[in-house]
């Protein structure tokens, strides 16, 4: 038997007057949905707790089987993740900014124009840095999306408890880190820090890419700012812990790296965007071909539109989103024979609030040995009569492991 | 007001293509059950949490109020307080088989040639052994069924982090128990084991009962091979800490271990089997007995032939097992008054998977102040809709105390 936990992010959502007071899941047109409903087992799910408002990363943690209390120690290690840093337990690691600095060391722009091209040539100047006394500390950056990029500490004796180098407001000079506890290894990370933003902007201040901006009448991308240390935790990866061979189909960064923080392996795709006009067509076609024809027997899989229309507070655009993932997608996992399919949102993002929001989503169970229960229909209020009750996110992996005939007694 | 959680032993199933797509218990003609259902509040309920896999020891700690998590420290503990030792907490006790070795010191026989008879004479010897060097260590044996046996180390400065001495594959010298922490408990806990296990050669080899085996031409039960070694556990007990005076009444030494673990007063049957084939008016006597004419006012009840069943594959056994606890003993406990029954199952051991599974369980509770629902069955599927909603093990004893009028409110 394979498995399938397939995340319709930000699915959820509260009731819309626009739309008779009826959800955008509840009014879209799904029904290989609620076929799959009907079908099925269904309940709503926490991702976290009642009420509990989920980041998509700590939400996907939880499904996961991670408890995101203990494993999210910050948003830099799961960034850096996300980017591609193979990160090791016990590293250290930062979001930052490329940001434009004056020559008295202010921040005149803490997105640097909002560069786009460039920071890659960036990151190989600065990846060259050692900071005196601290040589065993090696030192990586990595470029992200626009100005943002991460920073990686890795070495013996370091902290994740140490504050933000970005002042937040433009016009200060970058701030002072500071130990967060009177650890040596907090303060070691701190006095690290404290070199390393300045020589970020030595290092890179005169590189061609920033000659020729200033040339173009742009900001520099010249100091990188770091904020929102976290240290790595050390985790069994999926496989280890359930005994699966465990792919992510993601279209984002951010689920990626956590994709890659589990242990799973990435499957890149063509031609996503992880809006509401992604390539739906490539997203089904990677599914059904990792399904059908690789070792893989667990799937952690993400479609990102749902939540971004939620976030532009987008009612139309939201409802056709969810149809088109019906029509394209769903009514092709309907034909799978031999999968468990979980479908299910990893947190609710109402237009009303345009952020995400502590409400439950739906669950549905697909699958041979379900008890099906009396529910036809797949929407935050039909599945919340269904024979699942109300689980939590924590409950996901080992439903599933069980179904797929995996689990492991506790006791005799 | 007294109060009794009837636990129908693997009760719990998935969809039986031949039921077609009903549980045993959906099957099974329960009318009795079903008027309780109808009287009660329903629910389904996990006994330790969804999709987890409890064995029935760690269910019943779970139901019991315990954290299996917490006290199930090893099957060793529960094992020797099932055979009847009054293990007492610091105890490390461990699981035995009686095996036999060749004068080299090869097992060749993990069981003995699965003897039958006699092991209780061979403990008469065994539990006259002092070890050199730690004359102030009790070693305790006791026999088991067939070629199982318990042994419990009684004294200061002990550990239950060892390894098992057990080589489970024949043809190979009884292993080298080492500590699994670097404690000098688990160092000094290990070296007591490597004495005990060729002293048990050298004190039964020769025994009368061997003697005559191997006159028989059947493989002697020379030595004792300990596995699954475990630190009792120091807990409150029941009727401390709720406030009751509790008895258990099970079949199997595995749900009496956990009854005596947990200080409960064991009430002895006869002729129950733990199987389809047991002595049901027994049980029910034995209940209605202890209800009517006992101080005890909380019941810990455990009836095991659907478990049988289902670890045997056998769907009609199950459902007809069913049938006659309905008519035999539910029946009578319909008729109780001013008794809080809790009708419910400890884990499902679905015919399909020939084991547990992590699926919840139905559950009932009768009695005059609980919030009737409108659920007119007693199954997985009905008892799903009903007003308790979907809860775990861990509620059970508390829900119980309350309705019981024992509880102690937290706070003012």
């Amino acid at each position: 038997m394979k498995g399938m936990v397939l995340v319709m992010d930000g699915m959820g959502d509260r009731p819309i007057k626009e739309l008779n007071n009826q959800t955008p899941l509840q009014a879209a047109k799904t029904p290989n949905m609620d076929k799959m409903a009907e079908r099925g087992i269904t309940g709503i799910m926490d991702s976290i707790a009642p009420g509990v408002i989920p980041g998509s990363d700590t939400a996907h943690l939880s499904i996961l089987g991670y408890d995101p209390y203990e494993v999210y120690t910050g948003r830099g290690p799961f960034e850096a993740s996300g980017v591609g840093v193979e990160v090791i337990p016990g590293d250290i690691a930062f979001r930052c900014n490329f940001s434009t600095s004056d020559e008295n060391g202010i921040i005149t722009d803490r997105r640097a124009g909002r560069v786009r091209e460039g920071t890659d040539k960036l990151v190989e100047t600065l990846n060259t840095m050692k900071i005196e006394g601290y040589e065993d500390i090696q030192i990586i950056f990595k470029e992200s999306t626009g100005h943002r990029a991460v920073l990686v500490l890795r070495g013996e004796g370091l902290s994740g408890k140490v504050s933000d180098a970005d002042p937040k407001v433009e016009g200060n000079k970058p701030k002072e880190v500071v130990p967060l506890d009177d650890t040596p290894e907090a303060q070691k990370t701190a006095d690290i820090l404290n070199k390393v933003v300045p020589k970020t902007y030595e290092m890179i201040k005169d590189h061609p890419v920033n000659l020729e901006r200033i040339e173009n009448g742009e900001p520099p991308a010249n100091i990188v700012i770091p904020r929102g240390a976290g240290a790595v935790p050390s985790v069994p990866s999926i496989n280890e812990k359930y005994g699966v061979n465990s792919a992510c189909i993601a279209e984002t960064g951010l689920i990626m790296g956590i994709g890659r923080f589990a242990g799973m392996d990435i499957i890149e795709m063509e031609d996503v965007t992880g809006g509401v006009d992604t390539n739906l067509y490539n997203i089904r076609d990677t599914i059904l071909d990792q399904v059908k024809n690789s070792d893989h027997d667990f799937f952690l899989i993400n479609i990102d539109g749902a939540d971004e229309a939620g976030h532009d507070g987008d009612t139309q655009a939201k409802v056709d989103f969810l149809e088109k993932v019906d029509e394209i997608v769903m009514s092709e996992l309907l034909k799978l024979e031999d999968v468990y399919i979980f479908l299910t949102a990893d947190h609710c993002t109402p237009i009303s609030v345009l952020n995400h929001s502590g409400d439950p989503v739906p669950i549905l169970i697909n699958g041979p040995e379900v008890r099906v229960d009396d529910v036809t229909e797949y929407h935050e209020y039909a599945t919340a009569k269904g024979g699942l009750c109300r689980i939590r996110g924590a409950d996901v992996m080992n439903i599933m492991i069980d179904l797929m005939g995996y689990g492991h007694k506790f006791g005799a």
